[in-house]
Order: C-alpha cells, then structure tokens, then sequence
C-alpha cells in the first residue's frame, strides 16, 4: 500500500499527477490519500501528525511524504525505514519524530537517483513518486545509506504542544500524544482552560474540551461547534499543559 | 462496490483511514466516493439525500453510510438490507428512506461484534469499515437481525421539503422527489417562485427555476449562477409546494 | 488509464457517481483525477491546461473531459483520437488546442450512442463515461468519424495570455508555454512586472515572480506567499508579455 501524505492541496492536479506516476510504474499496489493537506510548508508540524498517524498502516507500507517548501533547492531526499514502514521524502525533519519513536533501529538513505526529466518544482512526481514506487514492488532503496543520526532535529521537544492541525469540523489535533498526558491534565490555550472527556456525547453543546483523539493525539473541540472558531486556533497556536494547578509553558 | 457516503470531510485523514481500513479487510473491491460532505451531523438531511443517491449502484453494492452526531453514545449500530443492497452505519434515521421506500422486504440487524481497538470517536473507520468489508465479500451480517418496524422514523414526511444539500455550483437539491411533484407545479423558497424547466440552457442566464436533477431530486438552480447565494439558501431552508395557484405548507 | 477532467468540483457526489459507471463498465482500469476543477463552464479556459497537462499520460490513455455549459442543449459529443489518447467530452472547443497541436493526424467521431437513461443534466455520468469505459477497453469509438477540421475554434490563440487555473497556493498558471518565451521575457499583470526565475528557492520571500511549471506552462508565484491575492488575479485575467523592452498586447 502506498500512501499519500502531502500538502499538495485537494484541488488542482497534483495529487493526480502523483498517483498517474505511481499506477504507471507499480501497477495494481493500491493507493491510499491520508492527508492532501498535511501542514502547508511546515515539516515540522507536520512531522507529529505523520508520526501519529502511520501507525494503524499495515507492515510494508510506502508512505509519499512531501511537505517541502525547499523544493529545487539543494535538500536531500530521503528513504527511510522505520517500524516496518517506508517513507520517502525530503530532509527537512518531516521523518524526525518517526526516526526518534521508533521501536526497532531506524535506517535512512539519501536518494540518489535522479529521473531522466526532473522538474524544479515537482519533485513528488517526478522523483519521489518514482523511488515509492519501487519500493512498494520490493525493490531495495536506491542511494547511499547514512547514519540515522544524521542531519537530525533533536531541538525539536517529543511533543509539540502547538496545534498542527484544524479539521473541517474545526476541531484543533495538536501535537502532544494524549499518553503523555495525566486523566485530570488541563490543556490552556488562548483565553480557555480545557478539561479531558471521554467522548464528545457526554459535553454540553457548545462547550469547549480536550480528549485524545482516535489516533492518540490531544484534540481541541467542541460538541456540535467549531472549536478553531469559538477559540480562536490555527496551526501553530500555542497550548499550555497544566493538570493539578500546575501550568508548564508550552514546547 | 463500497460505496462511501460521510459527512467526513474531503479535507484532512479520515475517508482515507476509513479507506485503508477497507483495503485492509476486502483487498480488491473497488471503493467509491459518493458524498464525503453529506448534511454534516444532520441524519435526517442525509437520509433522503442517500435515498436517491444510491439506487443507481449495482445489486450488492455496500454503502457504508456514516453521518452519526451520536458516535460516542449508545446508539446502536446497523446493518440494512433493502433493494438488493447492503447499508452500515448508526441507527438515527440516516436509513428511514431507504425502509419505507424499499420494493422488497428490507432486513435490519443490530451489529453486535466489536473490534479489539474502538475508538470512541472514529467508529467509520473501527467499526463500520470492518463490517462494511465483511459484508462485501459475501459474509453474512454479523448481529442479531430485530423487526424492521423498530426504531423507525414515522413522523418524517415521504418527502422532505426542505433544502438538504447544496452544490459546488450553487445548486440547491432538495429532498422532494420530482415525480410526486406536477409538470406545473411551482416552488417558493424565500421571496422567490420557481417554474420547473427540463434543461438549463432553456432558461435565460441569471433567472432561478427548478428541474428533475440527474437523480430524481426537485433542484433549485440558476442558469450561469449560484442559486443559493442569489435565492439565499442553506441546507434546511424550507420550501413551500405550489401548483395551479396552490401553496402548501413544506413539511 | 482513464483520465478525469472536470469542472465538476471536489465536493459533492458527481466524480463518484461517473467513477462507479466506470469501474461498473470497465472493471479494473485504474481511474486518475487529473483536475476536478477544471475553470467552470469556461471550455477555452479549459482548453489550454487540457493541452498542457495531458502530456505526460501513457499512450492510450483516455480522458474523459467535461467542462460543458451547453449540456443539454444540442452540441455534439465527440471522442478525440490525438497524439496516441482518446479524449471524450463535449464539442466546445475544449479539444481545439489538442487538435491544433497534436503531431499525429487528429481524427474526430461524433458519438451518435445514446444510452437508455440520459438525464438531462448529467452527460458525464450518463454518455461521456459510457464511451470513454468502452474506449479504455479498446473498443473502437461508436460514431461517425468526422474531419477533423470541422467545428474548429481557429479565432483562438496558440497560447493564451490570460490566467487559466489558480492553485491552492494561489499559484495562477496561465495559457502561455513557457518555451514560446525567451528566458529575459517579462509578463506584467495588473501593475506588476514579472522577471523569469528557475526555481522557488533563488526568490527573495514575498517577490513575484514567473517560472516554467512542472507542465511547461509560464506560472506566476511568490516565494512563500499567494500570488493571486497578493497581485490581484482570477482565471481570465489578462497577461501582457514584455522582453528586452518590448510589450505586446495579450492575445
């Protein structure tokens, strides 16, 4: 299985472009869109929610990654093999929580290979849709392989405690995993302190909250309302954890 | 066929997760997007909305149908046969139009088998998808089959005369089958009162009416316009049915 | 491989329903969105990113192209036979650069099929994906082939200085092959004087700019910004093609 994750954008042609490349060179591997609209040129949101959400994929599977606002530049591209899984895509830090979880040892390689005709722009046509495609037929990686320690983001904490992403109901994923956090942990974001449910059923309507989301990420919503408009959240917002009185800064 | 009919969202991860699911479990069918933005949270809207939509679809076609404010709660969860035809989702209504309507003896079955992991939040993707990929490869439901007269809707009309879906183009569906409607019957949503027309390109550009849509649906539109901003439409605007000088009330 | 191109928009039921006549039709072929928002009803538009977007499909693919305000009325359908694809759609001028360009012998047929069921509105679901299932079976095109110099829209330009489709960046693509420019061309939109540069990254954040697109078509972006709101354009904006100097009128 290949899947998509990317912030190419629903609209317009590219998510199409994409997949034509990969139907073209692995035949009958099915193709699964997970984000068309992973954070807009920011890897490093964008890392906490592919490292979120890969996890429920099966073993073997290719994940397309590109979140690459440095696209014709010299950035490297990268395989890298992890969990059991794939990824393909730039170095930028997009795989760096996936590199810093995972439960096996991480290897990495830098792609090498260079298409006959590569654009400047669209290199998740015309380069890494091919390399995922090889990947998913079972071929090796093609490239160098470097130390997974390298060009890493260890600044960067083990949870965001920013938003990172806003859905179409509005509801604000951030980028704590709910794990991490106490049952009596209150989120502070904007002028709103937020407790824990369960379930969305048993909130008043209207009234904000947090609970871990169904991919084990702390989500901000409210129970038939916009939370992101109520609150005032867009990617990037801060949160504050607190629990028991005690409020952390966030990151 | 699996046929996908959500008030997910085109944007963001979750037809795509419900998708992996699906490959996961019955690799090989084919999975269709039909709405992704079905009257969000509303069962009644897209109750005959789905009614209409999905007689077109091949015998044994599964729709897995998941518009379900209630998720969470304990509302139980179905599975319908009706038309030759498999449905799976929540039993709030979403599949009242497809019983009363069905030219066969439709069955109903309560889904009594859960997955290892539920998700409070995303029973598309951990329950009803797993039922859905079961049911299209020939397995029997799993549940206890109840009366079909259980936990029906009566009260809702046969026709709903009210707006349940808005197009990208304006255009403004109702939830009134054309063919109980007469040839001269007129249409009142607001201040405006509509004539039916066969085909857009015979009514001059810029003037609202009404027409049969691809799938039976009285429809309010504008030729080269959007009807919903010009009349001032939103899902849930009601319409009066009129006709030889006639109004009666919707609903 | 078959190709949509429509106007028919991402939400919304109507890419799903012609997708599920296709795989009812043609089990198996692989289905690509290429655009699903295609410039609405606006085939000259259209006809242009068509051109320059279907370059890069394997030969034999068909696309089944509907941008078609006249639906309903009495314009011919036709099935396109150039540069080693089938094109399906409406004859509007929406094939005329294809034609125009193509360096095979074009041929043309008149799709004279009719199925039991056309609704008036909804010829993609009804009549062009009918045709274009058969076609990517290797049936050969029902109809009457017709010269291919008929019913031509010869008034249009090789390359159209207008804007043609903007991207969920706010990238506006225009109608203009960027290898009809010299590499010192300059395009003025609004008040804005447009320098060529290779790629996204050698640009100052925030500055204008165009490039050649991953299709060969003159783009005008900013580095990190929208370029559509930041300068003021939509799809027909008109563009003025300058260089050493010199400005000539668009089209």
């Amino acid at each position: 299985m290949i899947v998509l994750f990317t912030d190419f954008g629903l609209q317009g042609p590219y998510v199409g472009q994409v997949k034509a490349r990969l139907l073209a060179e692995a035949p009958g591997v099915p193709i699964v869109d997970l984000f068309s609209d992973a954070p807009a040129r920011d890897a490093r949101s964008a890392a906490y929610l592919l490292a979120a959400y890969m996890a429920e994929f099966p073993s073997d599977s290719v994940f397309l990654s590109v979140v690459d606002p440095g696209v014709g530049g010299d950035r490297p591209a990268l395989v890298v093999r992890a969990d059991g899984r794939w990824f393909v895509g730039p170095d930028n830090g997009l795989f760096e929580l996936i590199l810093r979880r995972a439960r096996d040892v991480p290897r990495v390689w830098e792609i090498s290979w260079r298409p006959e005709r590569l654009s400047a722009s669209f290199h998740g046509r015309d380069l890494f849709a091919p390399v995922a495609a090889r990947l998913a037929l079972g071929e090796p990686p093609s490239g160098e392989e470097r130390p997974a320690e390298e060009g890493r983001h260890l600044d960067w904490p083990d949870d965001l405690a920013r938003i990172v992403y806003i859905d179409i109901f509005g509801n604000a994923i951030s980028g704590i995993r709910a794990s991490v956090l106490d049952q009596d942990t209150e989120l502070r974001v904007g002028n709103s302190r937020l407790k824990r449910v369960e379930t969305f059923t048993r909130v008043a309507q209207g009234r904000p909250f947090w609970y871990e989301n169904a991919n084990g990420l702390a989500e901000i919503a409210v129970n038939m309302g916009n939370a992101s408009e109520i609150i005032g959240l867009r990617v990037g917002s801060e949160i504050a954890i607190g629990g028991r009185g005690k409020i952390t800064d966030s990151e």
